[in-house]
C-alpha cells in the first residue's frame, strides 16, 4: 500500500470508488428499497483542485527529515473517516488541515517533535491509520487555533514492525504504527495471529486501537483490545514511560488502563506487548432466524448468560439483515460462531442453538463444523466462505467503501453504537428507533435505521446502529448534526454509553461529559497535566483544550 | 457475628484459637515434618492488658454519634491480618492504634467525617473487613504523625445491604461494607451469588475487594473483582462520584479502573453495581499428580492456552501438596474444576485431563461430574465434598487461623504472590526458591517454602508462595523483614509484579515504585490531589504521604 493508492477524501483505495453504473445501481436501491427521492450523482474531487491555508509553522532545521509541510501530506492528514469527514473531503473542504505532518521512524524523533511542540506550544495530534470516526485526529476544526501556534499531525506508521515474539507465553512486542494486516503477516511466520479485527482492520494501527479502546473480533470476553495488552510504551511530553510486561497484576490502578482510551491526549503510544494466539483449528457456525426481535434479544441474552463464550454472536435486526442481504424475508438473524485452537466447539454451538430454539428461533440450513480431523474445509481456515456468515463478514469489511459512494449520491450515512444493561435495552432501543426516525423524517423527509449487536456481555449488549437518509446536498452536515445529536441525547438519557468502541474524540465529547463524573474528568485532566504540562497532546479530544496560561 | 466474638489480635473468631494440645500437635508437625527446632508455646494477650496512647483527637459534637475514641474500638482497628500485624497484636503492641474510629451508616456521615478531616488535616483510613496483609489499613506505623493531627479509621461495615437486584441483567447493587457471606445470603433469595471467594471471604467486604483488586474464585478469565464491576460510587473529599452503570464502554480510560486498586487513597467506596451469577448446576472436577514440577507447569500452561476456561486450575507443588495434606508422596498436584450454570462441562474436563496426561500427569481416582439430571450429589452443590479438592478448599478458608497458632509457636509464617509471563516463570521460581531459602537459612537456621498457582492466564501464571521458618521470638519482625525483602527483590528483578491480588498498601510500596513508571505514579498523584486536595485519604498507602504544604 502506498499513500497515493489511497483516497485522499474517503475510505480506502481510490480505485475501489465505484463507477457511475454501480453508483446508479446503489442509488436505485436507495430509491426502490428505502423509498428515497431521486438521488443526485456527484463527482469526487481531484487532489489538484484542493487548496488549503498556508502552514503557520516553520520547521526547525534539526527536524527537516521528520516534519513535512507539503500540501499533499497535510491534506491527507486532515480528517478521519466519519461521515462528517468524508462529506467535507468530498466537497474539497480541507480548511482544517494540520500545519505540518511528522513521520518519525524512532522514539528519539518523537521526543524531538514533542520537545519542539512543547516549546512552541504547537498542538500534536497522534495519527495511526487515520480511521477515526469521532474527530479523534482532527485538531482545531473551528479554525480558531485554541491559542496554539499550529497543529502537527504525528503519523506513527513508520513504526511498523513486530519486534519480538514469545511463542511460549503467546505474546508479541509490536510497534504502534503497524497496520492490522501487517501485524498478522509478520506473526504468520510464527503461526500466530493477533485476532483483533475491527471494521477498520485493513487501514488502522495497533497504537490507534489501544488509544481508542477498539472493539475487535470476539463478541464475548475479549471484546476490546484492552484485554490483550500486556504492557505499553508511550512517549509523553514529560518523557517516555513503559509499563511492566505482565499477564496480570493487582498493584494499584492498572497503568495500562490509563493508556487504553487516552486518545492521544497523554502521549504517543509507540509499542506494546500483546497477547497473540494461534489460528483456530476448530470452528462451528450457524445462523438462526427469528420472527420477533424481542425473542431474538432474549435468545442472545440466554446464550451469553450461559457463558458459552461465542467468538461471534451478532444479532442483526430485520433492517440490518435486509441491508446486508443476509435475509430478505423480514426475519431477524443471529449469526453464531465458535472457535478454538484446541478442541471441537460443536457442543457449544449445539447448546446455543438449543437456547435459540427455546426462544422461537429457527436454524437456517445446516450448522457448519470444521476441524483438523474432518474431511471438509480442512485447510480453508474458513476465511472464504459462501455461507450467510461469510457474506456478512465480507460485507463488514467492504461497508466503509459504500460510505464513499453514498456521499456521492447525496445520502447521509452514519453508524453509532453504545452498550447498555439488558434491563434498559428495550426502552433505549425503542426511544432510539422512534426519535432518530422522527429526526430523520423532520430533517430529510425520510430515513432508514437498522440495528445489530456487535458484542454482548452477561449484563448487557453493545447495540450498533446504521442510519441512512436522503441529504439536502450542501446542507447535509447540519442535517447530520441534528440526527447525531438526537441519537446521542437518547443514549445518554436512557442509560447507554456514548461509545462502546468508536471512542470519544471531539464528536462525542459533550455526551462524554454528561456520562462521566466530573471528579473523574478532573482527575484525568490532572493526570494529563502531569504528563503533558503544556497541554499540547491532542487538545480538544476527550477533554476540552486548555487555554494557554501564559 | 459480633465484634467481641472476633480476635482483637489475630484472624477470625477468638474461639477458634486452638487449645494447647492442638498447638502442641502443630508444633510437633513443624519439628517432625519440617525439622524445626523445638518451638515455644506462648500465650495470647488479653484485651484488658493492652494499653494504647491517648487519642490526639477531640471529636466535634456533630460527629458524636459517628466517631468513637473508645479504647477497644481503636485497638480493634489498628491492624490488618498480615504476619507483621498478628505478631504485633500477639505481643500486645498496639502503639499505632488510630486516634478514633468512625462508623458511618450513610454517605452523609462519611461526607461529614471527610469534611472534618480535611479541615483539621486528619488522616482517614478506609476500613472494610480489616483483612489487609500489606499494611493497607494501618496509618502512621512509625508514630511520627507525617504531619497529621491524627488518624481516623473509617469503618464502612454498617453499609451492609444488597440494595437492588436486576435479575434480567444478572447484576446487583451492593453496599461496600457488606461481608462476603452477607452478600451471598442476601442474594440467595434471588438464587444468585457473587461467586467471588478470596481467602478472606468470611471477614472481608465488597468495598475492600474493589479497593484492593482482590483475586477471587475463578482461576481464569474473571480472576479479579474488577471484572464484575459495572459501576462504583465513592465519596471523595471533593464530593461523591458515581460512574455510569454499564456492561462495558470505550469512552476514554475506564473510570472504574481508576477506583479499582485505589486502596482508599482517593475516597471511600460506598457501593457498586456488580455482575452476579446463579449457582452453577454443572461441575466437573479432578486432580492430577505429576512427578516433575516442570511437567505440571507445562500441563497447566497447555490447559490455559487451550482456553478451556477452568474455574479452578490450582497447581500445588509437592511442598504445598504436603503442607495441605493433599498428597504426601512427593507429587505435585493440579486441582481442576469446571462449572457452568447452563451446560455439562465434562468435555472440558476430559480435554484438560488429556492435556495433563500428554505432559505425564496421572489422574487421581475418578473425575467427579455433577449436574441437575444426574443421580449423585444432585443437590449437594458440591460445597461439602470429601475428595481432595474439597479437603484443599476447606483448608483454604481455615489456613489463616493457622497463622494465629503458628505465631504463638514462634513460627514465622507468611505468603507472597506475583504474576509473571510463562517465559520468565522458571527463572523467577528458581531464584525465589534459592534466595528465599538462603535468607531463611541465614536468618532462622532453616525454613520451608511451597508454591501454588492461584490464577492462570494464557500468557503467564500467578504463583503464590507460603513460607515457614522458626522465629527467634522477640526478633521475629526483623527476621521477617529480611525474608520479605528478599522475596520482593527477586520478584522485581526477575519480571514479576509485587502483587497479583494482595495489593500494595505500605508493605509493598518500595517495590511498587520500582515496578511502575514514574510518569504513571506522578499522574496518579495528580489525580489524587484533584480528588483529595488535603491529602488525607490513606496517606502512605500506594503512594508516599504528602508533606503538608501549609
Amino acid at each position: 500500500m502506498t499513500a497515493d493508492e489511497l483516497s485522499f477524501w474517503g475510505w480506502g483505495y481510490s480505485e475501489k470508488f465505484p463507477d457511475e453504473a454501480e453508483r446508479r445501481e446503489l442509488a436505485s436501491r436507495m430509491e426502490g428499497m428505502l423509498g428515497f427521492p431521486e438521488r443526485p450523482m456527484l463527482s469526487p474531487p481531484a487532489l489538484s483542485d484542493v487548496s488549503i491555508p498556508e502552514s503557520s509553522l516553520s520547521v526547525p532545521a534539526h527536524l527537516d527529515d521528520v516534519v513535512s509541510t507539503a500540501t499533499e501530506d497535510r491534506i491527507r492528514h486532515t480528517y478521519g473517516k466519519g461521515y462528517r469527514d468524508i462529506v467535507r473531503g468530498f466537497h474539497g473542504d480541507f480548511d482544517s488541515a494540520p500545519d505540518a505532518v511528522a513521520e518519525p521512524d524512532c522514539e528519539d524523533d518523537i521526543e524531538d517533535v514533542l520537545a519542539w511542540a512543547s516549546e512552541e506550544r504547537i498542538a500534536v495530534v497522534p495519527y495511526g491509520g487515520g480511521t477515526s470516526v469521532v474527530g479523534g485526529i482532527e485538531c482545531d476544526p473551528d479554525g480558531d487555533g485554541d491559542g496554539f501556534a499550529g497543529v502537527v499531525s504525528l503519523d506513527v506508521r513508520e513504526l511498523d514492525a513486530v519486534l519480538e515474539v514469545d511463542d511460549h507465553s503467546r505474546s508479541a512486542r509490536i510497534q504502534a504504527g503497524t497496520l492490522g494486516p501487517e501485524i498478522n503477516e509478520q506473526l504468520a511466520e510464527y503461526d500466530l495471529q493477533l485476532r483483533h479485527y475491527p471494521q477498520s482492520y485493513e487501514f488502522s494501527t495497533l497504537g490507534g486501537w489501544i488509544a481508542t479502546r477498539a472493539g475487535g473480533h470476539f463478541a464475548t470476553v475479549y471484546t476490546h483490545i484492552d484485554e490483550f495488552v500486556e504492557n505499553v510504551r508511550m512517549v509523553t511530553p514529560s518523557g517516555p514511560m513503559e509499563t511492566r510486561r505482565l499477564p496480570a497484576s493487582g498493584a494499584g490502578p492498572d497503568p495500562n488502563r490509563l493508556v487504553c482510551g487516552s486518545e492521544g491526549t497523554l502521549g504517543v503510544i509507540t509499542e506494546a506487548w500483546m497477547q497473540v494466539q494461534p489460528r483456530p483449528s476448530y470452528r462451528a457456525r450457524a445462523t438462526v432466524h427469528f420472527d420477533e426481535f424481542e425473542a431474538a434479544v432474549d435468545a442472545t441474552r440466554a446464550i451469553v448468560q450461559a457463558r458459552l463464550y461465542p467468538a461471534n454472536c451478532r444479532l442483526l435486526d430485520r433492517n440490518e439483515a435486509m441491508l446486508n442481504e443476509v435475509a430478505m424475508d423480514g426475519s431477524h438473524v443471529l449469526v453464531l460462531g465458535f472457535e478454538s485452537v484446541d478442541h471441537p466447539v460443536d457442543p457449544d454451538l449445539e447448546r446455543a442453538l438449543d437456547l435459540s430454539r427455546d426462544h422461537g428461533g429457527s436454524v437456517s440450513g445446516d450448522p457448519s463444523f470444521e476441524g483438523p480431523h474432518r474431511d471438509s474445509e480442512a485447510d480453508a481456515g474458513g476465511d472464504d466462505r459462501d455461507d450467510e456468515e461469510g457474506d456478512w463478514r465480507s460485507a463488514f469489511f467492504e461497508a466503509p467503501y459504500t460510505f464513499n459512494a453514498l456521499v456521492s449520491l447525496g445520502v447521509i450515512v452514519d453508524t453509532f453504537e453504545t452498550a447498555v444493561t439488558w434491563d434498559q435495552f428495550p426502552r433505549l432501543h425503542e426511544e432510539i428507533t422512534t426519535q432518530v426516525m422522527d429526526t430523520m423524517n423532520e430533517e430529510c423527509g425520510t430515513g432508514f435505521l437498522s440495528c445489530r449487536f456487535t458484542h454482548v456481555y452477561p449484563d448487557g449488549p453493545a447495540p450498533y446502529y446504521t442510519l441512512l437518509a436522503p441529504a439536502d446536498v450542501g446542507n447535509e452536515l447540519e442535517q447530520w448534526r441534528e440526527i447525531k445529536a438526537t441519537a446521542s441525547d437518547v443514549i445518554e438519557e436512557y442509560g447507554g454509553t456514548i461509545t462502546h468502541h468508536h471512542a470519544v474524540g471531539r464528536v462525542h465529547r459533550d455526551w462524554y461529559e454528561e456520562e462521566t463524573p466530573g471528579e473523574f474528568r478532573e482527575a484525568l485532566r490532572a493526570a494529563k497535566e502531569s504528563m503533558d504540562p503544556e497541554g499540547i497532546m491532542n487538545p480538544g479530544a476527550l477533554l476540552p483544550a486548555e487555554q494557554h496560561q501564559s
